[in-house]
């Protein structure tokens, strides 16, 4: 299977095309994953499920057997050196209206990309959209995305590689796709997760290292951060260069967290900085 | 055609499967519209067709050709006396991630269903999930529908017929698929939907025609009402039995509301009423 390809599936059969009766398409009631492929492999895999299996409480999706999951994704990325997973699992069809289908396999699908191009440091842009206050399904990573796509529209428009968002109170949460990090002087920051904004796999791995502490942050203190970065689990960890007006030249701090992640998982190794 | 029965189209092309990159799929990224079929004609069609309109300046999706999309809806009502279409528009395939895709064909899909059995009076459950506020997507029919997933799932749960849904902040706003009537004693109230709910169709009828104001409302004010309504598109208006313990007598404001409607709109005529 090459970059490109995809693969769908109805509970634990193979099938060919979505129905139209897909509550995906219609609420977006799914839930997803983005995953780094790596030499065959998928770091922060245990990480990426506990995180589906939240998703998967948190709403009721059923989810497929996980052994058959995972044994189609290592067919899947079998000899793959470098790439992108995409596991997007729907409640599958039916149900009256809102009203969630009782006992209907769910349609999951898989699809293999190229891994993207990474710069060595991000313009931000600061996003006029703001993300809803919704406990409900905050921290989950599911598939009612619009917030994401109007944020994104605007960094596409103001020409930047990512955006900033801040919740309908004005607190700084994440970007578009990556947890924020905040370096103080004294250690990295990172806003709670728990009103709106994803928890982060990677995010959740420098939190457990003690790399990284939750806390509440305002605009100000990102402005006056010594240093930003941004982390997902598909890039590792960004320096941020630029947000609005500000400017943030390379910070030792931000080189030794790259260090700190690249000891444990090689493939977020930053090129040109000196293998730890 | 008959109930039951859908078409698809990617642009002005007739297609027969809905690829794995469609955009609705995966982040909800899309709009629709559910509509009464009546003796092959669909009422309210321009008041929908304006809320869609409004749907896709806000979200940037582009539309089909809507002269197109009338003559196929028009082709496939053809000689159905009585049903529900749903119309959904998704902004297509692709894109990087969140971001919007440019110049690609949108997929819309048309679904006719069967016009669903309807009580003399509803049986309301005050759900415990309540709506984000999110001004950006407020009003519009959008296809980010979690919230309403869940709620639904506290109906059924109920063994109710509906919930009555209230934001963040505790103000009741809307049902899981209606719109809140609330009479006073004066006149009909319904909640503003500028921070989140839909604006309906036959809500924005009834406002127009000066049989409702918006209100700013309360939970007190919902609980002490003389009576209680929900209305939409599709089942007209429904007057509201009960809300959790308190419990509501028919009331002919209620009754005088549906004979006004049935007036403008004889197929929402409530059965066993007299005709005006």
């Amino acid at each position: 299977m090459n970059a490109g390809a995809s693969a769908l599936f109805r509970g634990l059969a193979r099938v060919d095309t979505v129905p139209f009766a897909n509550r995906g398409l219609h609420y977006g009631d799914g839930l997803f994953e983005t995953l780094r492929v790596h030499r065959g492999e998928v770091p922060l895999w245990l990480r990426h499920l506990a995180r589906l299996r939240d998703g998967s409480a948190r709403l009721d999706i059923p989810l497929p057997d996980l052994h058959f999951v995972q044994a189609r994704i290592a067919e899947l990325i079998a000899g793959i050196d470098a790439g992108v997973l995409k596991l997007l699992l729907t409640r599958g069809e039916g149900g009256r209206g809102y009203a969630p289908p009782v006992d209907a396999p769910p349609t999951w699908m898989l699809a293999l990309h190229p891994l993207p191009a990474t710069p060595a440091a991000l313009r931000l842009h600061p996003c006029t959209i703001r993300l809803a206050i919704q406990p409900a399904l905050a921290g989950i990573k599911h598939c009612n995305r619009l917030e994401q796509v109007l944020a994104r529209a605007e960094v596409e428009r103001a020409g930047c590689d990512e955006g900033l968002l801040c919740d309908t109170d004005g607190r700084p949460v994440c970007a578009t796709a990556a947890n924020l990090l905040v370096f103080d002087g004294q250690g990295w920051r990172t806003p709670a997760v728990d009103r709106c904004g994803v928890a982060g796999v990677l995010r959740g791995w420098l939190l457990e290292q003690g790399l990284l502490e939750e806390a509440a942050l305002s605009m100000e203190d990102v402005a006056s951060a010594e240093a930003l970065a941004l982390c997902n689990a598909v890039r590792g960890i960004l320096p941020v260069a630029m947000l609005g007006a500000r400017r943030w030249r390379a910070h030792p701090a931000t080189t030794e967290l790259q260090a700190r992640l690249a000891m444990a998982y090689p493939m977020f190794s930053v090129p040109g900085q000196a293998r730890p």
